[in-house]
């Protein structure tokens, strides 16, 4: 059994990103990492995810990146984004050191909103840090048409991230079928 | 005429899987198979299906992998699922052994059922054997968000199982065009 | 100027087929056709379309394929398809000798009417023909399930029809980028 | 740092024209330009976008292609059209010397009005320029089975103008898996 990385697993940074005025969101799809095993199968390793990524502003189109918190969506949690209708709302919950010693101590909270008027959605992530006696607050709106633009990336990025696109049919010049189950 | 297998042909795992206290439900997107015709134009052989699983629970986060049983989406079944509004449901009936003596023997149901708070839905296979005169039952509940990847990556899976990505405008360097028709 | 063909051009028969008692229906995308120009680049030389194929039935599970009508959907007229409402008809007409000497001697007119249960469609095509004085006609009763298919896999097929899906980033090893404009 | 170009990079013409009797309309999608870092790693560069290109008619089934006018819709502007609704409306505005010193001299408006019968819209550009003290005006009625042809190719379109398609799962023969963060 060994990890599957190649000349093509170079990085690529095609982030979506929304600027606003006192913080900045990103997305960007994290792909699924896999494993080979012997019988030459390939098994999904690491899930993928849709990051999202907070900063704040520190100024007229300035945003301090050392201060940037991240928010990984999994395939479910990208479920429930693109399936919100114009009123709908969604809490999500992180635990960052979930399973270790240091459980319960972080806590991230993601919430997606409707704005009164239906024009769009607040999204804003709450980080409470019980170790460094810390809390950090980001809210960035998002209008309907950068929501199309979410909900749309996110849509095509969905197989992706659960590694559903490496069971399409391509063909190798003379080569091979789809593999039946 | 012979059957196109190739290097390219090894097996990928990557199931969408929903645990729940009783037992766990995973899809999988299966392909179909290709003949290759003397003239080299390839025909459909079996037509590809989007694997459902269900596995009962036999304590907690433990599964019984030997006691699963399997329903295999045909293309119609799967444009059933991802139609149905969020107050439908719908039930489908597969014989396994459909066409054999033993047909009418093994009678397995699936069906679909909204919440009543319209929170998610209820899928349930039963599986009734008339010859082992057993009769088993698989309900998981499944959330919105969850039925929403289950509806996006079945979206995405119909055009692959039905063999359609085949038809797409690949091409090698320098190489071929769309086939007209 | 010549035509781009070559040998990943062999033909891909992978059909989505809805038999009935009276008549089968299948669908087909067909694939446009390019001409390279000198300089390197592409232009769409005969625009692709999902092609509908009418086929009598002259017995149980019997089709006679001789007299079967095809009817191929413009993009235009597949965004006619797949934008149809639960509720709603279309009604398409095609001259297939028109600009010839005989336009207007032959007129093909497929329709799509909702069953007025909500449960499913017909798709019908008439055919007539005032060289030959023949009239020829095919219905086909269409459930919820099999137009989702047709809705999706024609969604899936019109950017390749029009030739988008070879406007995308693919790049080979080492090579090349986005052809910016 | 360099930029990617390469043997693929060469163009594809493949635009979907709506022919009107004033004037037609067409959308072509434009890819982003990457730039690849010492690292290997891809960077977007320029954003893609999709062009939508308006020409006058100056006779039955004559356009003036010298007189048309561009307008390049970028990702979050596609987010804009794909979300409308049979009822919305949206106007944008481009100001094609933006931070240069002919800043503000000319505006370009595009809107996009439903038909009051709700069968589809009305796509306009005004073009005003004050230096050559012009105002060009455009206006194509785009019928509900064309604007769905918009919708579902820009919505193809968009995951490739932001460079999201370079983070899909392709493996090349014995090669490289997905990239981790």
């Amino acid at each position: 059994k060994f990890s599957v990385k190649g000349p093509s697993s170079h990085q690529v940074y095609a982030s979506f990103d929304i600027f606003k005025g006192k913080a900045a969101l990103s997305l960007t799809p994290v792909l699924p990492t896999f494993t080979k095993l012997e019988s030459g199968s390939l098994v999904v390793d690491r899930r993928g995810s849709v990051m999202l990524k907070f900063t704040p502003a520190i100024g007229e189109r300035k945003y301090d990146w050392e201060k940037r918190q991240m928010f990984a969506l999994s395939a479910t949690e990208v479920g429930a984004l693109i399936s919100l209708g114009p009123n709908d709302s969604c809490e999500l919950f992180h635990d960052p050191s979930m399973k270790s010693s240091n459980a319960g101590q972080v806590r991230k909270s993601l919430s997606i909103k409707p704005h009164a008027d239906g024009s769009g959605y607040f999204v804003s992530l709450t980080v409470v840090n019980n170790l460094l006696k810390t809390r950090e607050s980001f809210s960035v709106p998002v209008t309907t048409a950068e929501f199309a633009v979410m909900k749309t990336a996110c849509s095509f990025a969905l197989p992706h991230i659960m590694g559903w696109d490496r069971l399409t049919n391509k063909m190798p010049a003379g080569g091979g079928g789809g593999g039946g189950q």
